[in-house]
């Protein structure tokens, strides 16, 4: 099943703050060593390989400064910046519009997989993969303008709530990752998501709780047509029509194609973001690899090999084996939510 | 036949640490007024069509200020920042890299388009229409790694000479438009080019002689494919297979899919910018809708609805119905090319 899921929310207060005066300096030179720019992250090589990397490539004297605009990073979203379990929370917002559109579709009842929705039926829904995943993504992500749709997801993440955690998805975000989204920026990097998820998604929420603009949100994205109405007025509709699928071998062309330049760093958690790992790999000079490893059951999850959802089995063995960074979620992170370490959350 | 086409060059000295400059400070806050920041625009309506827009939507004191991250300018390329007579540049890039590759084609010398081409038969090749173009550019822009493509434009540019001008391609840039480049980036205006140019294609150049990085660049695309060879390198491989034409009503697909947010203020030249300044203009609050109108045969050349290249027609009319900015090019522009302006151009 393509990775096109993924939602938003609320914070506001400090993080909005510093969401602002981030991105207000995303190309500033390099600022003074602080007393910890990432205390959420334990003192272990993770840690220790991302400060050294950013110090490596930010000092002036370093043999392997790189120039400001150079500074491209990039994060997978789902399981890399928030978490992805039990499913990927775009795919539950496409199930709660299914329900929610039910009364104006009768035919569903007796139509797959929508029928299995509408009952709960996880078994049938799981049975019906990644072409039923398909129709359901098509059902709710098209027939509508893009404004439409981005007030949708808007009151979805204001009302949804996460089923474990009795939160708004958008409190599932990952405290150690915002900390290091700020670090690498004060530090003249500009941060960008490369997610399988749906661009239009993802920047209804990336900017307010991410402090990533929607210019630099890569995803995936489904056509859109441009129309006027008899006033004149244009619109964009979405087409129930994939456009661009920004997974797998897509990431490195999505990078390619939106952002034109080689990550000098990339994050990600899964196989999904194998290529574009490998691909920030192969570029010239210093280059920093990570991978987010659930390994926390207590907290929020542990899987990986084995995993539906955020398998990461190949890019484990490639990290191991290039030596690049893993971090070990329960081993490397103080905290794991934003919303545990007190950042408003707006209910 | 689809805007697929333009190129680069080499703005060292001044303009290359301006350029630095103003990517350094995207977001910064409104500067004090300059003596005229505008120094090659006639007094006249559009200078001061220009000077009023901004003034108003950056002063904190005024109703109509917005806020910067909202600042998105939008710049079509071919006519509107750099020529496009007597053809696209990017169409005779193409046309060149033909008779390159010739030697290693034989089969060409029979088959149209490109016999026209070896053959310079201009009346053929016009003939040949949009399919035609579309061979070449096939031809032409695929079969080779992203990389390699860069360099072949990278070198077409030092090499190459405009017939009419004999001065580089980009020495043809419009020294007006440069400065107004920089004056909105002196204001917060966060700067895009939306064209239906090749994205790879302007990304080789539109840097260094605009000041507009990489990933400020919205463009057509053809498909690429990530490959790992042997010892495991990738590369992106460009394809024969066009991905999407930012041209039309594709330009405002691509301003959704590329930037997610509506521009405030748009400039192109042609029919083509239409449906991007009817999308800017349909937003809320204001907007400036601008029109480079070719009208100086002397200096560059006088062209609009009859013109095979940037037609100006439906475009023209609904810019005079609603009160868009024109510029006219003899009357507004104290000069044309950055070139006679005495930018430091590498020869």
């Amino acid at each position: 099943m393509p990775d096109i899921f993924r939602p938003l929310r609320s914070f506001v207060g400090a993080f909005a703050v510093l969401a602002i005066i981030t991105v207000a300096t995303p190309w500033s030179e390099p600022v003074q060593a602080q007393p910890d720019p990432l205390p959420s992250w334990n003192e272990g090589a993770a840690k220790k390989s991302i400060l050294d990397f950013v110090g490596r490539v930010t000092q002036k004297s370093s043999l392997d400064y790189v120039n400001p605009e150079l500074r491209v990073a990039v994060f997978d979203n789902d399981g890399t910046l928030w978490a992805e379990q039990p499913a990927y929370f775009q795919l539950t917002f496409a199930i709660d519009r299914v329900k929610a559109l039910a009364p104006q579709h009768p035919e569903w009842a007796d139509k797959q997989p929508f029928k299995a929705v509408l009952e709960s039926d996880v078994k049938v829904l799981a049975e019906s993969g990644e072409h039923g995943a398909l129709e359901i993504m098509a059902a709710t992500h098209s027939g509508m303008t893009t404004e439409a749709f981005n007030k949708t997801v808007a009151e979805w993440l204001d009302s949804a709530r996460h089923p474990r955690f009795k939160q708004p998805y958008t409190a599932l975000i990952y405290h150690p990752m915002l900390e290091l989204l700020d670090y690498l920026r004060a530090n003249g990097f500009k941060t960008f998501i490369v997610s399988g998820g749906g661009v239009e998604f993802m920047r209804v929420f990336a900017e307010r709780i991410y402090g990533i603009p929607p210019e630099q949100v890569v995803g995936s994205s489904g056509v859109t047509k441009f129309q006027l109405d008899t006033d004149g007025k244009p619109s964009l509709v979405k087409e129930a029509k994939v456009e661009f699928i920004d997974d797998k071998e897509g990431k490195p062309a999505g990078i390619n194609r939106f952002i034109g330049r080689r990550p000098l760093l990339a994050f990600g958690n899964s196989d999904g973001d194998l290529a574009m790992l490998q691909w920030t790999a192969a570029g010239d000079g210093p280059r920093f690899m990570g991978i987010v490893h659930h390994t926390d059951a207590e907290r929020e999850w542990a899987y990986d090999r084995k995993s539906n959802i955020g398998k990461l089995d190949k890019a484990l063995d490639e990290a191991t084996a290039k030596g690049w960074t893993v971090v070990d979620m329960k081993d490397d992170w103080l905290t794991v939510f934003a919303a545990q370490e007190g950042r408003a959350v707006k209910e």
